[in-house]
């Protein structure tokens, strides 16, 4: 089947928003990233960023007042960046079996483009304590979910997905996106997005062998 | 399809493996398991599991010398358990493709009667720094995939499945697995072992209506 929105468009959108080296803040965003997806938000100290960074803890508080704004900055914003393309692909694809398709596909083009962001947002979504920031990346992680759900349900109102509960139809895919940071390696053979296309054809066409002699 | 192994007997195999609380030792166990869940390996001092013990930490040193031994007890222990019950489950079972429901199903009780371990485990291997534990903890877990992907390629050879990549289609069905700890609450209306048999019944019989009118 024919991929309706070219991987070229969402490492553009995601190339949008992500930081700059030539800038100091955008080289702080850059590395509160990496630190945010390798020990989450909770376990990053403003002390830790400043030391990757090499600058004073002055330095940093110049350009970040505390790190709930430097979280705003990268894990909503990637959020909301997630979801602005997602949405695109999937108002442009035809049906709602192909919807559901893209709106994969190019969620694997973004954990692609900056698979940092997409892992400080599932750390924070998973492993935060409760506060503001986790109560604001998990309304957009289920505005995010709301998506699939909705293109599922049509896809089966249309008659061509079988009416599973449409919720867990949902986290089954989701389910196989998200553990793909825990043994995707991004420079191995396939890209997430190859990855994605193969699990699509299992998801959707089943693994059982359908022709038996 | 018939659930050839009853849910009761992983659960008693579990219940052999499982700390008993009336036991200082045990005690110790049940407590060091739920941190290494909760915080992982890496992020659980001795200090830590002393105070939640309420004991000193020369009284846990007489029990245990050293965090590794609770690892050892734990972690392997557990992974160990986890291989035991789902070989035998999948010995069992008449053909490769219910030997590899067997896999996920077996697995499903093992996750609901032992939650803590299992994501003892699970941290230890996808969180934990280099370490001699980490390198054990793997070789455990490639046992476990292992036996999952022999089952898949039979279920191929024997034409009962098509013919995707074996490795890519045990981690299609693992994420599923794997993911529940992130999103699964076990006092909810579904068990493991239900939405595995959702799962499986997505996975192998694929999500698109076959009967088109």
């Amino acid at each position: 089947m024919a991929t309706r929105r070219p991987k070229e468009d969402t490492a553009a959108a995601v190339e949008e928003f992500r930081p700059r080296v030539d800038n100091r803040p955008e080289q702080i965003i850059g590395i509160a990233c990496r630190l945010f997806a390798r020990r989450g938000y909770e376990g990053t100290s403003l002390r830790d960023i400043a030391e990757e960074a090499k600058i004073t803890k002055a330095a940093l508080y110049y350009h970040f007042p505390n790190k709930e704004a430097l979280f705003h900055r990268i894990v909503l914003g990637s959020l909301r960046t997630l979801i602005d393309v997602v949405r695109a692909a999937v108002e442009a694809a035809p049906t709602p079996l192909e919807k559901v398709r893209q709106y994969m596909l190019v969620s694997a083009d973004f954990m692609d483009a900056d698979r940092d962001s997409w892992m400080a947002g599932s750390n924070a979504f998973w492993m935060g304590a409760e506060s503001e920031q986790r109560t604001l990346t998990i309304a957009l992680r289920n505005e995010y979910e709301t998506l699939l759900r909705t293109c599922i349900e049509e896809a089966i109102a249309a008659g061509e997905f079988k009416p599973h509960n449409v919720a867990l139809t949902g986290r089954f895919l989701l389910s196989s996106l998200n553990q793909m940071t825990r043994w995707h390696n991004p420079k191995g053979k396939l890209s997430t997005r190859e990855v994605i296309e193969e699990y699509l054809d299992m998801a959707l066409n089943g693994l059982k062998a359908t022709e038996r002699s």
